[in-house]
C-alpha cells in the first residue's frame, strides 16, 4: 500500500457508531473505501455490504482482517469485544482506529498494550475525537504557545439533554467523563494522579438509582486541579465547555454561539441536542486524519497508552463514587514506545 | 425623623471605603447628608468635615452617635473596630450600615447578635453589596420564579488582577471568598454546612507564602454543591462570575461584555481592573436602599445573622486551608428575629 | 448658591417624564430637592407637592421660577410648551435641564438660541440622555483616544417592541431617530449635512398609515456615512445598538448581554422591553451631572446648539420621508458661545 | 456512472483555487478522484498530475473532457476563460462545478445559459460557496420555517484585512460584494431590482485610487432593503456578518466567537485573517455536495441563472459607482429550467 492507494478498511461492528463510520468512510472521507463490514448479526452486515461496491460482509473479525484488500481496521463494536479484535489486528499487523473505550478496564488495556509492545511499533489509535474538534485544537494550540503561562486549573462542563435508559453512575464516568479524562491529559500534557467524585442533591429528572449531576475533581502530576460538572439529564441540550485558567489568563471554548437571534423578548440561539450535532465535524476530521496517516505509513493520534490511562482514571472515579473520598490513580511505567 | 426628612449620617472611619461613602452620601445618594465623620486621625476627619456644610468631625464614635442631627451610622472602620462601634450604635438604638465583615470572627459576631436580640429589633445591615448588583439581582429573581427548577450547583469565579501586599491565605477566605459565602447563602436561600479548600500548583505571580489560586467547595443544607475559583493574582483584571446549574437550565452572570471591539486580529473588550469599576453601581444602590429603608423606619438587606453566618463559614474555610480536608460549619440556632 | 448648598429645582410638567424626574430628584439624586412643581392640571401638581416637604405647586411656570428657593428649572412639559418656558427661564437667568426636543422645529430653536446668546452665557442643557449611558460614554472615550483611527461609518439599530398608538412617520424621525441624530453628532464630533430615508416593505405589525421599519442615512461634514435602522414595532423588545467603523477597527455597543441562560434548547437572555429599563441609569446620571454642574455654577452637557441642530436634521428627515430622495441640511453659523 | 462509482473529475486551472480543489478532491472529498488536470502552464499541470495515481495532465480543456475516466469538470481558471470551458463541457454533456464568477459579465452569462437551455437540462453549478457555510445554512433554514415572519431588511458586513495589490473599485463589487449579491438572492428568495453605492470618506489605509470602505444598498422585488458594508482594507481581519431583520425578530451570523480568552485587561478572541480560514469547511461541503449530487445523476446548488443574475447586479453596482445614484437592474425573463 502506498501513499497514493485507496485504503481498504474493515469496519468491525455495525451498530449506531459503526454504521455512521461506514457512511463516513464511504461518502465523506477522501482516500479510503469500505472493503469489509463485520457484525455478529449477519443480515445487518450483508445489507450494508450490498449497498457498497467492493464491500464484503463477515461475522468473524479475523476472517475480515485476513481478506484481500483490507488494509486497516476500524473497531466500533461494544467495548467488551474490543480486546479480542485488537489482539487479532495486531497479529495481522494492521493499523487500527478503535472507538473509545480502548477496553473496559485497565487490566485488559494493559494486555493490549503488551501485545503492541511485543509487535514493537504503534498500530492502534483510540477514538478520543475531541482532539480533532476545532475548538479543542485551538485551545491546545494556545496552551502550546505559552502566551498564557502554565495551566493551573481546568473547569469543564459536560451536559446531555437526557441520558439513555439504564445509564448508571458507572456509565457516567466510563462513557461521559472519560472524554474529560482524555481532554485533561491531552490539553495539559499531564497524568491524572487522583480522582474525587462529589454529589450534590440529584435533579428530579434523574432516573431512580442515578445521582445526577455529579462533580468530579482530578489532580494531576503537574499540580493542576481539574473539575468536571457532569449532568446527563440537564434537559436543555448537549453542551461541552472547557476553561483553562493559566498564570496570565484564561481561555474558554464550547459556547456554541454561531447564530444569534432576537425574538419575543429574548436574544440568544439554539443549543445542540446531541453529540452528533456538536462533534460531527470532529468525527470527520478524526477519520480523515487516521486515513491520511495510515496511507503515509504512520500512526498518530491517541495511543494505546492513552486508552490505558483513561481506563485507569475511570476505575479510580468509579471507586470514588462507590467508596467516597479521594482515590489515587496508579499507572504502570510509561513504555518508551509511547514516549 | 419622618419619611420626608433628610437622614443625618455619621460615618465611622474615613479610610478608602469610608471616604468613598462620604462622597457617595454627600453627592450621589438622595435623602441623606453627612452629619458627622469619625476617625482616630483627627486631622483627616476635620479635613473631610470642613468640606461639607453641617458636618462635624469626631475621634470618638460614641460622641458622634450622641450628637444632634445624627440619625444613622455607617461603619467603615477596620474590622477589629466594628464590634465596639456596633454595640455603641445599638445602645443609641441607631440604624447601622456596617461594611463587611460584621466582625472578624464568629464569636464576636455572636456578641453583636446578642445585643441586637436584647434590643429586640433589627438595627444592623451588613455591607454585602453584591446583593445590590444588577446582575446578581437578576439572577436571584430568576431563581425565585422557579422557571429553572431547584438549584443543584453554583460555579463561581473570583479573580483580581493583583492582591494587595501582605495578602495572606486567610485574607483570601475572609476578604475575598466571603463575598461568595454571602452570595451563595442569599442566592440559594440555604446555609453552608461544610467547606473544603483545594490548592492547585501556585502561579509564579503569587507572592511568597501565598498559594494562589485556590479552589473552595461549599456544601449546603439544601444539598447544593458550590465551587469557587479564587485567584487574586490572575494578572488580567477583576472578574466576578457565577453560574447556577438548576434542574431545567443554568444561568450565568458576570461576563461584562458591554462594548465589543474588532482590532488587530482580535474581537473582544476590556476587563474591569478593580471592584470599584465593577461594583460602583452596586455600592450606590446599597447605600441608597439603606437610606430609603431607614427613612421609612425599616431595616432591610443582609442582617447580623448573615454577618455571623459568613464569619462562621470563613472560620471553617481557614481551618480547611491550614488543616486540610473538609471542615463542617457549626451555626447556633437561628433566632426568630432573623427568620 | 454655593457648591455646598442643596439645589432647589422647579419641575415644569408632571406627566410621565416629569413625575419620574420628581421621583429622581427627590429620592435618587444627591444635592438637590424639588422646590416647586408646575402643571396646568392644578390637582395633579398639588398631589405631588404635598408628598414632598418644602415643595409648592404652581400652574404658572413663571410664578414657580420667581419663587424663593428655586435655583434651577427642569422642563418636562410637552414639546410645544418648551419655547415659552425656556424664554422665561432665561429671563430669570436660571439654569435649565430641558427634556428633548429643545423645541419642535428649527425656527423656534433659533429663537431660544437668540435669547441665550443675548443673555451671553449658557444656561440650557438639552435632555439627550444617551450621552450619559455607560456604553455610549465608553464608545465616545474609545473614539477619543484615537486608537481605532478616524471614524468612517456608524451603523445604528433602534428598535421598539411597539410604538404608541397614533405614532406617525414624522414621530419616527422626531421622537426616535432624533436620538441617533444627537448620538451621531456627539460621537463623531461632526455635523450632519444630508439625510435620506429609505423604506423597505412594511411589517404586517405596522399600524395602517405608518411605514415601519425605515432606513435612514446621514452624511456628515467629516465625510462619515451613518445608517439607522428604525423599527418601532419590531415586537421582540427595545434594543439600541451602535457600531462605529474606523480606519483600524470597529466598536459595537448595545448587546445587553448581562445574564446568559441555558434553557429548553436555547442559550441567551432577555431583551429590555422599554427605554426606562434600558436607560434608567443614564437618566439618573444625566440629572445628577446637571445638579452637580449647576451647584458648581457651570453648564455642561448638550447645548441649545445641539437642540437646534437636531431639530434641523429632523426637519430634513421628515422632508425626505414625504418628498423622497436626499435632503440637504442647512444650519446657521455656529455661534462662538457653543464653540 | 452509477451512484456507487467513484467520480473522475477534470480540474481546469491549477492556480491557487484550482490547486486547492485538487487537494480537496484527492484527499478530503469522498467518492471522487482527480482524473485530469488542465493548465496552459504544462509543467505545472504535469507536476500535479504526477503526484496523483491515475491523473493525466492536459493543456487543452477539450482534450481533458474527452478523455476516458473523466465524468465531471471543475472549472477554476480565471473568469475570462470560463465561457469557453463551460460551452465545451455542455457539448460533452458533462456536469460542471464552476468557480465564481460564472462569467465576467451578463452578456456572456446569457450565452452560457442559452447553451444549457439548448441542451435542455441543468449541468452547471456555480461556486457560490456561502450557501454551504454552516451558519448561512442555519440562517436560511430559520428564514424558511417562517418563525420570524417575512424578511424586511438584511444588514451585511464584509471586511478583509487588506485587499490584493491592484484591487479596483470594480473588483470590490465583482469579487467581493458578489457574494452578498448571491447570499441576498438565496437567503431572501428574491431578485435584486436596484443598486446604489455610497462612499464615506476613505480610510488612510486604502491604496490610491480605491475608495474604501463603500456602502452598497440593494432593493429587491419582494420589497426588502439590503445594505452591505464592504471594507477591504479594514486592517483587523476577515469578517463576514449578516443580520436579517424580519417582522417578528432578527437573526445574525458571523460573530466567530468560538474561543474566548481573558488576557492582559481584555476578554475576546481572534479574528480569522482570510477566507480560507473562515470558509474552508464551506468549500469542503460544497465540493462534497457537488460530487454526491453528480453521483446520483442530479444537479443541485447555484445555477447558471444565479450566475447570470449576480453578473447583472454587479454590472449595475459598477455603474452606480461610476455614475452615482441608484441604478436599476434589468434581468431577462427567468427560463422554466431554473424555476
Amino acid at each position: 500500500m502506498t501513499q497514493r492507494g485507496t485504503l481498504g478498511v474493515a469496519v468491525i461492528g455495525t451498530g449506531k457508531m459503526g454504521a455512521d463510520h461506514v457512511r463516513r468512510l464511504h461518502g465523506v472521507t477522501g482516500g479510503a473505501r469500505v472493503a469489509a463490514v463485520v457484525d455478529i448479526d449477519e443480515a445487518r452486515a450483508e445489507k450494508i455490504a450490498n449497498a457498497i461496491e467492493g464491500c464484503t460482509a463477515y461475522t468473524d473479525p479475523s476472517a475480515a482482517m485476513a481478506a484481500d484488500g483490507v488494509d486497516a481496521v476500524l473497531i466500533a463494536s461494544p467495548g467488551p469485544a474490543h480486546e479480542a479484535a485488537l489482539l487479532t489486528a495486531l497479529e495481522y499487523d494492521l493499523p487500527v482506529l478503535c472507538e473509545k473505550p480502548l477496553t473496559p478496564d485497565a487490566a485488559s488495556a494493559l494486555r493490549v498494550m503488551d501485545a503492541e509492545l511485543k509487535l514493537g511499533r504503534r498500530r492502534i489509535q483510540v477514538g478520543f475525537m475531541r482532539r480533532y474538534d476545532t475548538e479543542y485544537v485551538k485551545l491546545k494550540s494556545l496552551l502550546g504557545n505559552g502566551y498564557l503561562g502554565r495551566p493551573l486549573m481546568l473547569h469543564n462542563r459536560h451536559r446531555n439533554a437526557a441520558a439513555p435508559t439504564g445509564f448508571t453512575s458507572a456509565n457516567l464516568i466510563n462513557d461521559s467523563v472519560v472524554h474529560e479524562v482524555d481532554a485533561t491529559r491531552w490539553l495539559l500534557g499531564q497524568e491524572i494522579t487522583a480522582v474525587t467524585v462529589l454529589r450534590p442533591t440529584s435533579s428530579e429528572n434523574a432516573p431512580e438509582g442515578l445521582d445526577d449531576p455529579q462533580f468530579v475533581i482530578f489532580e494531576t502530576d503537574g499540580g493542576a486541579l481539574v473539575d468536571v460538572e457532569i449532568f446527563v439529564n440537564c434537559g436543555f441540550g448537549y453542551q461541552v465547555q472547557a476553561e483553562v485558567v493559566c498564570e496570565r489568563g484564561t481561555a474558554r471554548i464550547g459556547e456554541g454561539h454561531a447564530m444569534v437571534t432576537n425574538m419575543a423578548g429574548r436574544w440568544g440561539g439554539t443549543i445542540a441536542q446531541d453529540f452528533t450535532e456538536r462533534f460531527e465535524d470532529a468525527y470527520d476530521r478524526e477519520v480523515q486524519a487516521w486515513v491520511d496517516a495510515t496511507r503515509r505509513g504512520e500512526v498518530t493520534g491517541p495511543s494505546t497508552w492513552d486508552g490505558y490511562a483513561a481506563a485507569a482514571v475511570c476505575e479510580a472515579g468509579v471507586r470514588s463514587q462507590t467508596e467516597g473520598g479521594r482515590v489515587a490513580v496508579q499507572l504502570v511505567e510509561r513504555p518508551a514506545l509511547y514516549g
